[in-house]
């Protein structure tokens, strides 16, 4: 392939440069009348003169990508992240050095930061079609000598894929440690991961889905119908007239930014002073707040963003789906060979949490190691660039990553050096962490019951402690289900791949037989339909584990019959009937009697005192005060 | 006042008119040459010659109102409902006979529906500001001689009420029955309530709120925005130039009708054939079946509606609130003085429910009478006019208006000739199911405890088996509680004021002492936070009932202690451990420690062997299966 690349003002470019013939004089100063961008002063840009076929047909005959990287890339060329951005965004992710202008994604990409540049190797392009240096449509067509604009071909998500590709190559790193992105980014992460499944080691698609909801689809049809009923759209043709679809692109952006914010963050900015419009030099209505709000963002957008370019990527964004129906979704997903993180924000509506569900369970159907997590904020859509639940996001971001490279990263000990634990680190970690805690007697009986390399499925899991045992003897197949945010995060740093569900909506997303073992530990009398519970574990796992107190132990009886009492729930401890978590009560024979009715096989039990700390063999359901129970139907 | 009254076509108008001046000749059938209105053949009107000013200054020199009616006015002219139209209506609301066109509420209206025409005298006025008749932008201003357009002047809910309550004289009305409407016919619905507080029974507002969401009003804002930067807009005074601003009308409603939909109701429609656009000679995008349709919409809007109006109406909503702060509402809902029923739906999110609630809640705050049910229906906004969940919502209105009548239309005996049961006939009809069933004791027992007259809240009131007893007894307020759709409809229909709502979310809405007793009658067991629900009973009552089935009995203890099984849950009937809706066990003892230990005081204790059917005195906490107390703090 040949390739022309100019170097950019980059002070930190790691890889060698050969300056091309320069095509553009002002690529990043645009000379359009109403456009007034920002030089991007780090970026670099590579040039692709040969001709490039699309996916839909058509052909660019050259391709300009304008990239901006961090960090260094590792000898062994392993640690590169690639950014995908979001319709609006551009290369520009973070700053450089004290003196660069801030980046969209300053909070995330950073020396110390999640995606840390002081690791990784990041690099983020303008992605094809888009108007901040990368081939768009209001770039000059080599072939003619003006510019595209409603020229420029019909995109896909693929197209813009298949360039950033290009620029990996180019760049010379055979496999990316990880593509991460937000939204229309997260499409992009998607399509990395099935187009090229070997070129990527992880992915983490954030804000995004398979496909747009037919909501989010119709307001980006309703935008480009303004845009391009805009008199001054000109068919496309606005800048050979010296004009431009200014008040189409403004309300599109009007309408897009609504949809980028939630019912609470708009309360939080707009109800108190609502009837308090600014005053603006501006052709829209200023009356209400949030009005002069719209009004200004619609207003700014115009002068750095080009409409067509806006038509292009949003109708790439419109046409991505990976699957109308849950198989056929399965059925792309299935290609790809990454681990995976999904992230969703509680009160996104543009890409709803049910989107990334839909992914998730795609995943899960082709049995992929993934993590998720439905992050609580209420912000919408936009949660993804806020502070506001970055905590949680970025810490998942940051272990992820790290797991990734734990994982994946070469064990060369000049990569070492650079701050990045391996595999046996984490293990390590994991195993001075249970030496110092006092041993488990229902864990370790459970570990007992479940044979070497068996894969597992853990029921609310919790922090991940019996998981991660169940890692540190081995197994590769583990994963956790668990409906607290701060135990997923907690577990996903403990190196898990764990899923972020209610357990009482069932395990609908995974396949027959997909585990050998179900594990339902210390979780049944929490469980609201226990019968509901226990025939999905039944059908997902060819064998279910499951413990639960037993309220026939003799001192909750002796507390009953003799105090008039109720029992103390959670094995003695302070939580009492008013406060515990607990909602089902049942004894061993309890239990068993259910199993016999419902036609439900016992394998094999286990009764523990765990206060006295060993197994009880005389009439267990006085006994014990725990239970453990290996089922099949 | 001097009213210059013209009949309309109508076949059944039951109020002598007093022809008038003929001032537009073709008031049906508009001759505008973009829009081709279908004439409203049963549609009457009257001209208000006189001047007349508005809310926020200005003065229109005559109003005319065009309106239908249905069925016929009592003698008493007490069994009128007035209904009000959305953004889009007209007062065509339903056919008047076989020949006629459906209306916009068809399934509502009409002999033996919910608004029952056979018994009510319906009136359906087009609104003020409209362009189905009524004087809005597009009429001749008699002044100039001239159409308004944008000289029409800024209009307020309060006036487009002040309008119909002028009809409402003219018609020699002094108290409707219930006004009824839904979306901005809701806001004139909340209206009525409090500007005239004495000339209507009811109010049944639907999908509504006490004003718009900021994201309702940026919506709103952007659909302007579209309208006025069409450049046929020609600053509002299209007419004049023989144009019309139809590009940005049409964006304006794909917009709006986008927020009367709902994920799921879009995904029912559009998600099969989504890349099957249609064909159709529209200037939009058509590539997609949603934008197929939307384009559809726009085109069809267009040609019906006009674009001032639009605006004027729009601009209405958006100026409408009630009070921004939770006191503010609920001092404007203070001067309200009718029984109310307040319903919206799950997934509405133009007027989501919880702004039907912030309603709500400012009436209990004003210890108003009401019920509210938040209806289960997929279907968005527009549910409220779809067939979907009508068994629920129609019914609910049905007995809601018949409650009404029951309470508020004349004893005559002509009257009730109408097929209207009396208070009496009700309350009759309640004794007769009663008389039916076996006595329950424990309904019994809190019944005695509670003195006659007394303020009774019932948390978890299911069908309203207790409130409905103490109306019986006479009893003027009485409130439930409950989460279950079927129970609040079973509720209502029995005369009740029950509200929909998740007990585990508190009695926030209800303020300190607001009743002498709140009662949680064989509850407690199902509530996850005990001691925050009694507390929240404890500050709204001041006293309060708890029953509960007590775990010390000895049929309880004894399955435990010789049989080694858990207690069979709700009093020994056929649910068992996993599948009780009970999630709390406690006896006697351990609730009278957890008073102690939370300092209430217990006043009176009662202690039942329910099956025997008598009080327990002998050592309660072993003899009796339920217990109730009197509490306080």
């Amino acid at each position: 392939m040949s390739i022309k690349n100019r170097g950019g003002r980059s002070k930190n470019g790691p890889v060698d440069t050969v300056c091309g013939q320069i095509i553009m004089e002002n690529l990043f100063e645009s000379s359009d009348s109403v456009r007034t961008t920002k030089p991007l002063q780090y970026a670099e840009q590579v040039v692709f003169d040969r001709p490039h076929p699309l996916e839909h047909g058509g052909m660019l005959a050259e391709i300009v990508v304008v990239y901006e990287t961090y960090g260094t890339l590792d000898e062994r060329r392993d640690n590169a992240v690639l950014i995908c951005h979001a319709l609006s965004g551009d290369s520009h992710v973070a700053a450089h050095d004290a003196e660069d202008d801030p980046g969209w994604w300053e909070i995330m990409v950073g020396p110390g930061k999640p995606i840390d540049t002081d690791r990784y190797f990041v690099i983020c392009p303008n992605c094809l079609g888009g108007c901040r240096g990368t081939t768009g449509p209001d770039s000059i067509d080599p072939t003619s000598g003006k510019r595209y604009g409603m020229a420029f071909p019909n995109i896909t998500i693929g197209d813009i894929v298949e360039v950033q590709r290009m620029l990996i190559d180019h760049l010379g790193i055979d496999r990316l440690l990880a593509v991460v992105g937000g939204s229309l980014g997260g499409l992009m992460t998607l399509e990395w991961s099935i187009r090229f499944p070997d070129r990527l080691c992880g992915a983490v698609p954030i804000a995004t889905g398979p496909h747009l909801t037919s909501q989010a689809l119709a307001f980006d049809i309703v935008a480009r119908n303004a845009i391009m009923s805009d008199p001054r759209f000109e068919n496309g043709q606005y800048h050979d007239k010296g004009v431009a679809p200014s008040t189409g692109l403004a309300i599109a952006r009007m309408l897009g930014h609504i949809t980028y914010l939630s019912f609470e963050s708009m309360r939080k900015k707009f109800d108190a002073d609502r009837n308090s419009g600014r005053s603006l030099d501006t052709r829209f209505e200023t009356k209400f707040s949030v009005g002069s709000y719209l009004a200004y963002q619609g207003d700014k957008f115009v002068e750095r963003f080009d409409a067509n370019s806006y038509l292009t990527l949003s109708m790439a964004m419109d046409q991505y789906d990976l699957g109308a129906t849950k198989k056929a979704l399965a059925g792309s997903m299935r290609r790809s060979m990454c681990r995976w993180l999904v992230l969703s924000y509680t009160t996104d509506w543009l890409f709803p949490a049910f989107l990334s569900r839909e992914l998730v369970d795609a995943l899960l159907d082709g049995d992929k190691r993934l993590s998720y997590c439905n992050v609580e904020c209420d912000c919408g859509h936009d949660a993804f660039l806020l502070p506001n639940s970055f905590a949680v996001y970025g810490k998942i971001i940051k272990y992820f990553l790290r797991n990734l490279a734990d994982e994946y990263m070469s064990g060369d000990p000049a990569v070492s050096a650079s701050g990045i634990r391996r595999e046996a680190t984490l293990l390590a970690t994991l195993e001075q962490e249970f030496a110092a805690k006092p041993e488990r007697i229902d864990y370790k009986r459970i570990m007992e019951l479940i044979p070497p390399g068996a894969k597992v499925l853990d029921l609310g899991c919790g922090k991940g402690g019996l998981l991660a045992r169940l890692r540190l003897r081995g197994h590769k197949r583990v994963v956790g289900i668990e409906q607290d945010e701060k135990y997923v995060l907690r577990a996903v740093g403990r190196g898990l791949d764990v899923i972020q569900a209610d357990l009482n909506l069932g395990l609908a997303n995974f396949f027959d037989k997909q585990f050998d073992f179900v594990v339902l530990s210390k979780t049944l009398q929490t469980v609201l339909d226990v019968e509901f519970i226990l025939d999905e574990m039944l059908r997902v796992g060819t064998r279910c584990i499951v413990s639960f107190p037993n309220l026939g132990y003799r001192e909750h009886r002796r507390r009953l019959s003799e105090e008039g009492r109720a029992p103390r729930a959670d094995f003695h401890k302070e939580r009492l009937w008013y406060n515990t978590k607990d909602v089902r009560f049942l004894t061993i024979a309890d239990f068993e009697e259910f199993c016999t009715e419902k036609g439900l096989r016992i394998h094999q039990r286990i009764s523990l005192d765990t206060e006295a700390g060993h197994s009880v063999e005389n009439d267990p359901n006085l006994n014990a005060d725990t239970a453990i129970m290996v089922l099949s139907r």
